[in-house]
């Protein structure tokens, strides 16, 4: 069964989907299995560190993948760009920040520029910077992000895409973990979706296993918006944005004590790299979404990307034929 | 063009919409506009005044609505109940509180019971106290709410409902203002969908003219959940529940100095009082949802209603027959 949208026209790839470039968990090995699948994998440049880069461009192998970055963070270190591009990724996907620094030499490249925005406000700067696509992101994400919401966030850049640049394209991005998700998107108005925490809970993320398992555990209840990880891992985070993780111990003790934490930030920050390495998923944070509620297992990119695209068709065609007369 | 889902059959209604009993703006009018464009119309009991229930019954006619409490208010006012189920309503509604207390009463009265929530847990809960309809409210709805996102918690609900209560009905709440928001809601696994702030601004509801016109020069990214305007109003709101109103002179005052507020409340809730009573959207409050942005003119409740089922069966069948294949 085929899902085409205009996404999957323009991208030249089977299914209307795009892996999320999570920092740390989406390494080459899930971007290439993403793609490998019909979908349009992305590497989470993250951070910033070359070495790791070049290690996850040469994991994903000959596949067509893209490459996602930090905005903000890039603009201390515009090589890795450079890096990226070397590569001649299918995409580039920017986050955080005003994509306008990059945004030329991206479309100079021939990789499309993916600009994710989390405000009707920055929608109209990514078009202004000829974004190829515009990744609209509501708060039930993973990892970081604002506070909008997808349902009602997609259907008004929709409207503004409609308004100014009807050629662009759009993606929903936040609490979409299956068919029924990928289905809302598009009647919503976009033309493909954007898909990370259901991806994150994948055999080939980078995740440890004990984070999984907590995430296993979750309802999309157990969710928080907060920034005491950034603040313990010393990360200048602009201030608009937070991260969405399980509430853990680590967020019982800090969350809404962010002045406290940040006057003991060089202990706690040793402490928390330590607990991160060690995959803790009380002593760090557990990145993961809303979604964590409609997740219930791990298992290979392309079996969970072929069941929400069968999914998603069925729940189409489904309701065109029982809802509708 | 008929949209017909379990809700419309086991309400025996044209289409799968409920309007919210928004307090204050939900007066019989606006409940008998909706049921009499083949939807079902709720009166918003609100913090409970017995002679206003009273008039909004008469106003409403001989139109099958019902009436929706803010439970934890209804809690101090029970016989509120007894006066509303004297005017045999099709539905009682209750939210914002465990409605256990009233669950059997309301059942045994004939009259259908419908329970909003916020959490998975409280939905758990309804179900456990016998609703017949669970409405899933989303943080992006206008008013009172929570912070679970519709579009993780909608399915999340379904999934719950499917495994432990399969005949319960399911609402989506919370950014839907247009057929893209009800075609998405279906989607999801939603029966249908309760309207909010879309309602709000028609000719129907009793919405001071200013406060339209804010709305509507507003975008979705203009809105924000507080407090204050509880805290100005006095009213005993538990902690957990935030209102989502525009931005305006009165938050740029008060959010974030919740404290100095609570200091100065006998003299600024005369002042907020006064404020509301002029219909002045910047010394009180405009309270809506993200769905703003969605929402450019304010029109009779039977056009909205007849353009979202309209546009949500386009959609569905649009997309059966452009996407799928």
């Amino acid at each position: 069964m085929a899902l085409t949208t205009r996404l999957t026209r323009a991208l030249g790839i089977a299914y209307p989907i795009i892996s999320a470039p999570m920092a740390f968990a989406a390494g080459g090995r899930l971007a290439a299995a993403v793609s490998g699948a019909g979908a349009l994998g992305l590497i989470g440049g993250g951070y910033g560190d070359k070495d790791w880069l070049e290690a996850e461009f040469r994991n994903a192998g000959n596949a067509a993948v893209g490459c996602g970055f930090i905005t903000w963070s890039l603009k201390k270190q515009p090589q890795l760009l450079d890096a990226a591009l070397a590569h001649k990724p299918r995409a580039i996907f920017l986050s955080f920040g005003d994509p306008e620094t990059f945004a030329r030499q991206v479309k100079d490249s021939g990789a499309r520029l993916i600009c994710q925005v989390q405000t009707r406000r920055d929608a109209e700067r990514a078009i202004g910077c000829g974004a190829d696509i515009v990744v609209a992101q509501g708060s039930e994400a993973g990892g970081h992000g604002e506070i909008r919401a997808t349902m009602t966030l997609v259907p008004e850049v929709a409207d503004l895409i409609a308004a100014k640049s009807p050629e662009t394209l759009l993606c929903a991005a936040g609490g979409i973990a299956d068919g029924r998700g990928l289905a809302a998107a598009l009647m919503l108005g976009a033309d493909g979706v954007l898909v990370g925490s259901r991806l994150w809970a994948s055999h080939e993320a980078n995740v440890s296993p004990r984070m999984h398992d907590a995430a296993l555990a979750a309802t999309g209840d157990d969710t928080v918006r907060s920034q005491v990880m950034d603040l313990a891992r010393k990360l200048d985070w602009p201030h608009r944005y937070t991260a969405r993780v399980l509430r853990n111990a680590f967020i019982e003790r800090w969350h809404g004590r962010e002045a406290e934490l940040v006057a003991v930030a060089d202990e706690e920050a040793a402490k928390y790299r330590q607990a991160w390495a060690e995959g803790d998923p009380e002593g760090s944070n557990t990145f993961i979404g809303e979604a964590a509620g409609l997740i219930h297992g791990i298992e290979p990119a392309s079996v969970i990307i072929d069941r929400m695209v069968r999914e998603a068709a069925d729940r189409i065609t489904g309701g065109a034929r029982e809802l509708v007369s």
